[in-house]
């Protein structure tokens, strides 16, 4: 059935233009836009240095009828070449916008180099440099890129935008967003960054801890559980994963070379470096890393236990004093306590939030059912 | 005089193109050309990682007859627009080929954005990411940056190779290089290299107490003063240096934000990240920073001791866990310690070794009296 529906997709775009309009169902929106400009930070995250990182530019603040626009653009099979992927084919809500397969697969059913990352929180991406390999330096040059990617989407710009202009819902869309119904690329890439810019899920029991104590970072958090609190004292303590997963974003600043391999296959930014994810939702997007390669997060804390790999671009930080990669040794106890502490930073909320859940969905299946 | 001396030199270039060649000296090489092929490194730094760090490329490996001409054109005011200076004008074998000067000052006068970087140890950059900015990939691509920057050097690549081979001893020391006597700007770039390969200076106190000892980085070292040991476990320990400047050579992998302003002026790399220099020699390289700011050893260490600021951009490493800027807080006698070690990292020979010295001293000074 699959197979049958995809052949008659193929078929239809292949006859030509006219017939493109046909392909993806009509969003079903509600009536009151959902709030996108209000999403905001607890008050104990909104502290200096986050409020500082925030890369919304001045020229494409957060609207409510912008990032609708975008929720819509980015569920859309539109987008893809055959109409048969949308940017939440490989960013999943249910796994906090990642992808469950190591490598996704695009439009003509090719694999993509790595695995989907996860969008959450990029709006707080302090260097703006997205992608595995740090090659994006806006989210709104990120939007267009998978559009456009020969095995991700396969579009045109030209064509997307002539595309959706004949779309009869899109128009009336761009106007409420942009003030004219007008579509082009670059519009396309401000809602499509806007939309992303709102995912701030921030409704996790570490949050709800930190924020009822107001505590520093690394203390013992009355909201957690014993083994909870003993992972976090390893993570900012002895296992000195905060020293890469940074502040209460745990989140990284640059691409580093974390000992996965010691002869590197894939150079990412050079050296085998790769850019350090944020924690938050973790528990949400497996398989882990660039390629996918650890399917659980025991498996992630085993690699930094024991599996580092000396390389020549090792990052500092995995060094140990002998100038051998550094093995941490963590005991079961200690794994099973990190992994604990991980999992309270997934946002409950986040894989059913109506605000960017599928527009398409309430309707019909959407074509492609990969998803 | 050196006004004279200036105005003279611009009339020659202003005459025209024949006249070029007769500005600049002519070397004075050794009959037996200096070992520079044999440059190696101590049993001890002759590690894994270390000599996977060694960027040299397949195709361009250090010869005698290479890195000798790589000299001759580093030290040539020829490759500048008018005769005025040299790439050793602001990069200096007396201050461990850095520039004495906060900012340098190119052909014309006028002040380049930010200081000189040392050149030692280029050969062992591990992601090949040059300048404070990263922004160059190779060191053959850095070669030729400077020699066509308009504040540096001024010169276009075909100016140069035109002029180059009009000068008597140039396509000779081609041909002993390459082959050939032709001149191209990428046997230019690649000469260059080969001379800036070769500047691997490990002939240090430090380097000698290890090689002694084969000791592990970290543990005091017998052939330094307790002062110097005080300072080798403060940077392993308490300071937490060698998480940024790694390993034996003493270098970072990837542009950090130290915390120098808490609002960014120069972005560097983004965010107001610079490139991690190689702390070897660092006593001969005053000023520091990217900008030139601190004087002094002791200014660097107040400023990691005390003077760290919050920025949005601050690296992971230096955040407290109070979510602050971190204060180490030395003592003054910790301070003293510190830059007493720093000091066992130079190389005593560096600044006279005559394989580094300048070929065209010999004869006469050369134009462009800021030398």
């Amino acid at each position: 059935m699959l197979r049958l529906a995809s052949l008659l997709l193929f078929s239809l775009v292949a006859v030509g233009g006219t017939f493109a309009a046909r392909i993806g169902g009509t969003p079903t929106l509600p009536e009151t836009p959902y709030d996108y400009e209000g999403v905001g930070l607890p008050a104990y995250l909104d502290t200096y240095v986050i409020r500082h990182a925030d890369n919304t530019p001045a020229d494409n603040p957060i609207t409510n009828a912008g990032a609708t626009l975008g929720r819509v653009l980015f569920y859309d099979v539109r987008l893809s070449q055959n109409g048969s992927v949308s940017c939440a084919s490989c960013h999943r809500q249910a796994n906090g916008f990642a992808d469950p397969r190591p490598r996704s697969v695009g439009f003509g059913g090719e694999h993509t180099d790595r695995n989907s990352m996860a969008l959450a929180f990029a709006r707080y991406d302090r260097n703006e440099e997205f992608f595995w390999d740090e090659r994006a330096r806006t989210l709104e040059a990120l939007a267009l890129e998978p559009i456009q990617n020969p095995v991700e989407m396969g579009m045109t710009l030209e064509g997307l935008t002539a595309l959706l202009s004949d779309t009869e819902f899109y128009p009336a869309l761009f106007a409420d967003a942009f003030g004219t119904p007008e579509v082009t690329s670059d519009r396309v890439a401000r809602a499509l960054s806007q939309f992303i810019r709102s995912i701030v899920p921030s409704n996790t029991r570490y949050d709800a801890a930190r924020q009822a104590e107001g505590a520093r970072i690394a203390r013992p958090l009355a909201g957690l559980t014993p083994q909870e609190n003993e992972g976090l004292q390893l993570f900012f303590g002895r296992g000195q994963c905060n020293l890469c997963h940074s502040s209460d974003l745990f989140a990284g600043t640059n691409a580093l070379n974390n000992g996965l391999d010691s002869t590197v296959t894939d150079p990412g930014r050079s050296g085998g470096r790769f850019k350090v994810v944020s924690l938050r939702n973790i528990g949400l997007t497996a398989p882990y890393m660039h390629d996918g390669r650890f399917q659980t997060l025991e498996d992630v804390v085993e690699h930094y236990s024991t599996g580092i790999r000396l390389g020549p671009h090792l990052d500092a930080r995995m060094f140990g004093l002998d100038g051998g990669a550094i093995r941490f040794n963590f005991s079961a106890d200690e794994r099973a306590a990190l992994v604990a502490f991980l999992h309270t930073l997934t946002d409950t909320t986040l894989a059913t939030d109506p605000r960017w859940s599928d527009p398409f969905a309430a309707q019909a299946p959407t074509p492609g059912a990969s998803r």
